[in-house]
């Protein structure tokens, strides 16, 4: 069986996985990225990182069909145009990697890579096309048609983040106003979170963060919503209307089977779908017809291996 | 050489033409929609002008390999499911054919009618895929690949005009808030004007429509705009701000090759283009990549009867 290295390149760690041509995971291995480095040096680290992940299957690079790369951004013509969580400016990625070895690099954007290891081996293996959602520290899109990213005409498509959903509204790291990743993103749900423990010194989300801003989390305001404090409700129902807002905007235009929710707010599980699923109709346009599945990702941490491991498939 | 017949079926008119499948149009004939009457009668007209359009030009249905028709709306599985301004709902449009001929019809969206004329023999035919916008009455989208439709997996994508840009914003038809069409369709430009007029009442803005808001149109806040009044181009200003902020969310999204501006207010020609070309960079992800090139629908009112006409070629 065909065997591929995958790798989840974030602003915290470097992962690397081998990964079957069936898309299992049969090593992996991590190394922290140190994104304060310039990025040679982090690319060392990336392909010490793979090769362990080699060593540690008991195999060698010869066994390895191809590597492919899952970053926070975009990959245009092999190179990385930027990274804001990396701090990365054009970098020739894939130039950079034919120092470590001749087996093709395959670089793609890692919440399209969840989507793509979700297609294959995961939620959406069912149908023939996705939009996976990861609602984490950013929101990340990817478009999944047959197994494949669809990143657009120029390659800079797939930003489902950067959709305005609130003309004039919060500042985003963009530069936009307003962009549904600043109402959708765990980023979000901590940002109406701290305003609302401010407002409510008495509730009991101000007492699960100690009061302080910087101990808020997405898990803090998920955890009191679930246990009935009523200000961490509210906070969370007001979550659910902006992300229903943002998929539905995703279901009238282009109308997937299915839509996949990942990242950490996802944790939150049935609570978050069961809120989801309920708010959308609301929002729909076609209300009588049958319109996308809103499902949960099943692979968790892992999708970001194995999805990357098999961009190299083809 | 191969002949069809496209109908473009609106609120006001119903007009029809024989179309080759080069995409020219050798005839046409029109009708008024009378659209307060039942669908029944309206469909019966329907038919009457296509044979209308036949017979002037010199053919009988012998001639014609099938019809086709775009609404201001959709067709799922032969049935439209609802025209606001039709009144319809749950119209066989399919089986209420066979009445007249047994050579089928073709029904889809208006906007993506235009957009495939467009793609075929307009300002899109260089390029695989784009993205056509009719800014008119309302805010009608067309997705085309290949020259043809994208619709989604249920039939009901492409609806860009319903897309939220402004959460809790003005409210649209639709039942929603804040939807791309209350902002960036001809009647946002003249409620934006309205107020402006209001506002203003010694304006030439004001001057134009008499003080009647019965009496603002787009192009009275365009021609004022061109001829400097600064009430008037405040309010033009702000409608290609919310324009150019929807082109944005659809480059994020699917990143098209190009993106085809059509429909009333899109007569404003360079004026308006080169403004949406100016303002758009603000709001682009990307900056230092290549994007959509925004361009203008070439075609005009008869992009609808050439692009339904052509929906039959397959």
């Amino acid at each position: 069986m065909r065997k591929y290295v995958g790798i989840d390149l974030g602003g915290t760690n470097i992962a690397a996985g081998v990964v079957t041509e069936k898309g299992n995971m049969i090593s992996q291995a991590e190394m922290p990225t140190r994104a304060e480095r310039p990025w040679q040096p982090v690319v060392d680290d990336i392909a010490i990182t793979a090769f362990m992940a080699i060593e540690n299957a008991g195999l060698t690079i010869k066994d390895i069909e191809a590597f492919g790369m899952g970053v926070p951004g975009i990959c245009v013509d092999g190179v990385i145009p930027f990274c804001t969580n990396l701090g990365w400016h054009d970098v020739p990625i894939n130039e950079a990697w034919t120092k470590y070895t001749d087996k093709p690099l395959y670089v793609d954007n890692d919440a399209n890579c969840a989507g793509v290891a979700e297609s294959i081996s995961g939620v959406s293996a069912s149908v023939p096309d996705s939009v996976f959602l990861t609602l984490g520290t950013g929101l990340g899109g990817g478009i999944i048609v047959s197994n494949k990213p669809q990143n657009g005409s120029h390659g800079v498509g797939g930003e489902l983040g950067h959709m305005t959903i609130v003309v004039d509204g919060e500042m985003c790291t963009c530069g936009k106003r307003g962009c549904f990743e600043r109402y959708a993103a765990a980023t979000g749900m901590i940002r109406m979170g701290v305003d609302a423990m401010r407002a409510h010194p008495d509730s009991a989300l101000y007492a699960a963060a100690f009061g302080d801003p910087s101990r808020m989390t997405a898990k803090i305001v998920t955890d009191s919503a679930r246990a009935g404090d009523p200000v961490a409700m509210k906070v969370f129902d007001d979550y659910i209307k902006y992300l229903s807002i943002g998929i539905n905007s995703i279901i009238s235009f282009i109308d997937p089977s299915m839509i996949v929710l990942g990242g950490g707010v996802s944790r939150a599980g049935a609570f978050l779908l069961n809120k989801v699923r309920a708010k959308l109709p609301e929002y729909i346009f076609y209300k009588t017809l049958p319109y996308a599945d809103i499902e949960l990702a099943r692979l968790g941490n892992e999708a970001g291996i194995i999805g990357a491991a098999l961009l190299g498939r083809e």
